[in-house]
């Protein structure tokens, strides 16, 4: 496809890059001195300079010939340079960033590109909401290229979105020029059934020649996994044994090695090709989602690469598992992913390959990061109203809304299904708990851990919620509410009395969203994501310190797991197992049913 | 691109696929317990299933549940299958044969897909002549997918030819489903010095996110090599050392190792490869041009890695070499180039790795070839009226055309500039020797072994002609005559008397083209090639009898080196150094000027 992330397309700039080389014209850029780490030939090639012209690669060699009084030249000697780093899945949301800051954030840290998949706002606010990022990104340097998000309800029937993708909307985001591909197909059940939906989908992004990228996330490696590779899946970042992985590049299918804040399969998966002699041109390297902390603390693929060496692949194969290897999944080698001659100048310095610090990044021909800071001017993004004002919930929340009558004839209690949450997992337990009955009602019950959880819909103001208790925070007082509660992204409410719990959940509808802690009538911390209830137009420092802070308040409630607002935010994620709860009730997620509170 | 060579495009069949993958719906064809040789991951995979539905590959694994009724099942036990063959850069016209029996031809040996550069009928048909031989190829199943001729004239200004393509030419042809990229642009000078014309044709190949084919024949690999890559250019087969292999790769740009009837590169070019540890995705297999002979005696791409083996080349990799490598070189990975789920059903079964001989050969799922013989239907290709006369000289031929006057002024003798060919090599020396006059004329002068030579123009009844005499032949008697002289394929005519240079001229002109040898008023041999005066619709094994019945009646007038017509046909050939003859006049190729007969 044609590649329309770049300073001038090649066919208006050849000329030039001809000249350039040649000596005819100078270099706007030149790079003396480097080891270049060329992903072509897996070499380390001493004292090359680079010629930069219109943003591309002009000449690669010695290039005395190519610099003119106005060409830039940067001494590069003792630094490695290579090709800047390509996320082949990430989603932006999850940095709790807008895509503008998310780039001053990972652009120093060797980030030239991302393939991203912007599900989380299009499930709050469709494609509309996907295009107000991309203008977002588009006033950065990073090469924000789309895919489109393919599952947007993630499980149809059982829960209410904001939005609605279907192959009609799947055809026409393949028309807009930052689009690249299609977001990951999570609905692999659809994919290997056949359903009309699923292959309507990726039939439309096949006809506009574009990539559909996969999501296989069951450790099933014959039939099902030759049929979702068959219909056109070309990669897939969800692999959590070693034998995954081998498995999808023996198909040939790009297994995207996943290192993020949240999922660390790196070092499991890096056995596939470290512990025997293959071919590694179908293994890419990827993050998938990236916290503010993580940015702050450790980088981006930086970060990865570093981790990758760890595990033992060799330094250069990883590096070709960040650039050329990623931009041949996506099919635009011709343009991305190496320094050779006339592609995208898009290049980072590296310390050392021991340290593989990155302390300059070269977008399109342009110094855009040194030294870990951003060089690039950026004004905050003025986000439109309805972006800033997403939590629509028809209704009026008080303590009162948050009663659970006991049902009809029980008497002393009652037993119900709990969803169990699992630490650092992303999946849940179906535990089931007595409950006594309170003035006819059912309410929270420290002693077992068990707290009342509440989903409101909040895009559409048709007032619908679903009733659960969740178990395992450990929390003692207070409640916790949160916009970020995936993918429908409603309003989640968990807490110990209802005074606390309406009171977070208000606090999140006045604020457009967010993430709250509430104790004893006080708001002990807030993160206020106002767009789309996801994101704030805070930088990543100011973002980590924000989170950080928050989860001190969870610390103060009782709570002492990890990251538990991560861990709160699956509840509703109905596509994985055992339990969980959306605004339309509980799902049994390994039958796909609604099923009872009471047991 | 969008792939136009399968059977249905994936998302028209991506349903069916994943049905087959299941085992809901029965395969069209399993092969069974193969010896898979895994190009994405350079492993051999033992006892492997391949089930394939609709053309295209549904499931790799143990694949009874995908075995119906109706389904064919082939034993591949003690097998090898392949992705296969891809060939980079081919001129189909080479073999003198029509693409469709040249399909028939290669198919047999492995050879599933070409990438051919029509520019021998493109210089006498023009944009027109490629299309019926498109028509041709479509009749088989060979995936002969179409560069655009980009060089027509070769040199222009110096020679006459059929036809004219330049930049508009390309965009109108890269509308065509058939077409997937520019051939070869043998004008490197133009795009090193940045013409309009030669990057007006890169331009319309780019804006139509097509692939440039190269030809980059000067051992310069420093400015001009990086200027030619910067300008798009992809591939190269133009390499003569093993030096220039490896500053393609290493700039990005694919290295197609050539190994035609011709010539016989890679030998010294593997060691490039052999010698160093470097990343091998970046370097085809191809050939450029095979000759009947050549097909019927040793093969096609078979022939190509066996000696691609011979040099030491690893076979796996070399079978990369000549299917992922070249799919991707392409960016048609998605579709051709591996045995995995959803690509093209292209499989060749081996013997063996060690004999490496093709024993069956399936192309979108069916088998189209079985121990050497092709299995697909073909009728003769119908070609218009307008192919098969295409010369036109416009005048008569006699002995007295043949006539040379010595200069003005001379008296005994006159020192000419003569092409002394060099047999088995492409280049000519330019040297100069005394001539006598007799009757105020130039004769050739067999003392010298100098003959006359005449280039007449044969497109558009011109009548305009070229004088020279040319130096090396050997012949003792008798003329020669071709219609196969490149790039113009104008009329070329060498002998030793004007009568039988007359009767040579004349026998061509009368049956459309061709190749003659004549002596004593007698046609001793003759290849009609009436197909645009470069091609018969004879078989491989018809052709090659005729062409060596043809090379006999050589001997018999005297000469003794390999293939004289091929090293005559490059007589007029104005792009390749010292000095050739065109229908315009002598040209010194090293300065790009006419000169004159007399020093």
């Amino acid at each position: 496809m044609i590649n329309h992330f770049c300073k001038k397309p090649l066919w208006e700039c050849s000329q030039t890059l001809a000249a350039v080389a040649q000596g005819r014209q100078p270099a706007d850029l030149v790079i003396k001195g480097a080891k270049l780490v060329n992903v072509c030939t897996a070499e380390i090639q001493e004292d090359i300079d680079i010629a930069i012209a219109e943003g591309r690669i002009a000449y690669i060699g010695s290039a005395d010939h190519c610099i003119g009084e106005a060409t830039e030249v940067i001494d590069a000697q003792g630094s490695y340079v290579s090709p800047a780093f390509l996320d082949g899945h990430i989603h932006v949301e999850s940095s709790m960033m807008g895509a503008g800051e998310y780039a001053r954030a990972v652009i120093p840290h060797g980030t030239a590109g991302i393939y991203w998949d912007p599900h989380e706002i299009c499930n709050v606010l469709g494609l509309e909401g996907v295009k107000v990022m991309m203008e977002d990104a588009a006033r950065t340097p990073l090469k924000a290229m789309v895919t489109t998000p393919s599952c947007v309800p993630a499980v149809p029937g059982f829960e209410d979105t904001g939005s609605f993708v279907g192959p009609a909307e799947v055809a026409e985001s393949m028309t807009w020029d930052g689009v690249v591909g299609l977001g990951e197909m999570m609905n692999f059940v659809g994919v290997v059934n056949g359903t009309d939906h699923a292959h309507g989908e990726l039939a439309e992004t096949l006809k506009a020649d574009k990539v559909i990228t996969g999501h296989y996330s069951i450790p099933e490696t014959d039939r099902g996994l030759n049929s979702y590779i068959a219909s056109g899946v070309r990669c897939c970042h969800e692999s959590t044994r070693a034998e995954d992985v081998l498995a999808k590049i023996r198909l040939g299918q790009y297994a995207q090695l996943r290192y993020g804040s949240a999922w660390h399969d790196l070092p499991v998966l890096a056995k596939a090709i470290t512990e025997r002699k293959v071919d590694t041109r179908f293994v890419n390297l990827i993050s998938d989602d990236t916290h503010p902390h993580t940015l702050v603390k450790d980088g981006h693929l930086d970060h990865v690469l570093r981790v990758a060496v760890e595990c033992g692949i060799d330094v250069i194969q990883a590096i070709q598992m960040l650039t050329i290897n990623v931009a041949t999944c996506f099919r635009m080698d011709n343009e991305l992913g190496s320094i050779t001659p006339g592609k995208c100048a898009d290049i980072v310095f590296l310390d050392g390959l021991d340290t593989l610090n990155v302390t300059r990044t070269i977008i399109d021909g342009t110094v855009v990061a040194q030294d870990g800071k951003p060089l690039f001017d950026y004004e905050p993004f003025k986000f439109p109203e309805w972006v800033t004002h997403s939590v629509h919930l028809g209704r009026q929340i008080t303590p009162e809304s948050f009663a659970v009558p006991a049902p009809d004839g029980a008497k002393d209690s009652v037993k119900v299904r709990t969803i169990e949450i699992i630490p650092g997992k992303v999946g849940t337990f179906e535990t089931h708990v007595g409950l006594p009955i309170v003035d006819g009602k059912l309410e929270s019950d420290l002693s077992q851990d068990v707290l009342k959880t509440f989903v409101f819909e909040r895009h559409h103001e048709t007032g619908t919620f679903g009733v659960g208790f969740s178990k395992g925070f450990g929390i003692k007082c207070g409640a916790m509410a949160s916009t970020v509660a995936h993918d429908a992204h409603n309003l989640l409410v968990v807490g110990t009395n209802d005074e606390d719990m309406a009171l977070a959940a208000n606090t999140l509808a006045e604020c457009g969203g967010g993430m709250v802690v509430v104790a004893k009538g006080e708001v002990l911390g807030l993160v206020e994501l106002p767009i789309a209830g996801l994101m704030n137009d805070l930088n990543a420092q100011e973002m980590s310190e924000k989170v950080h802070a928050l989860e001190n308040t969870w610390e103060k409630i009782g709570c002492t797991m990890p990251s538990p607002f991560m861990t709160m935010a699956l509840i509703p994620l109905a596509c994985l197992p055992e339990l969980r709860l959306t605004n339309r009730g509980l799902v049994d997620c390994t039958t796909f049913q609604f099923v009872d509170l009471e047991v």
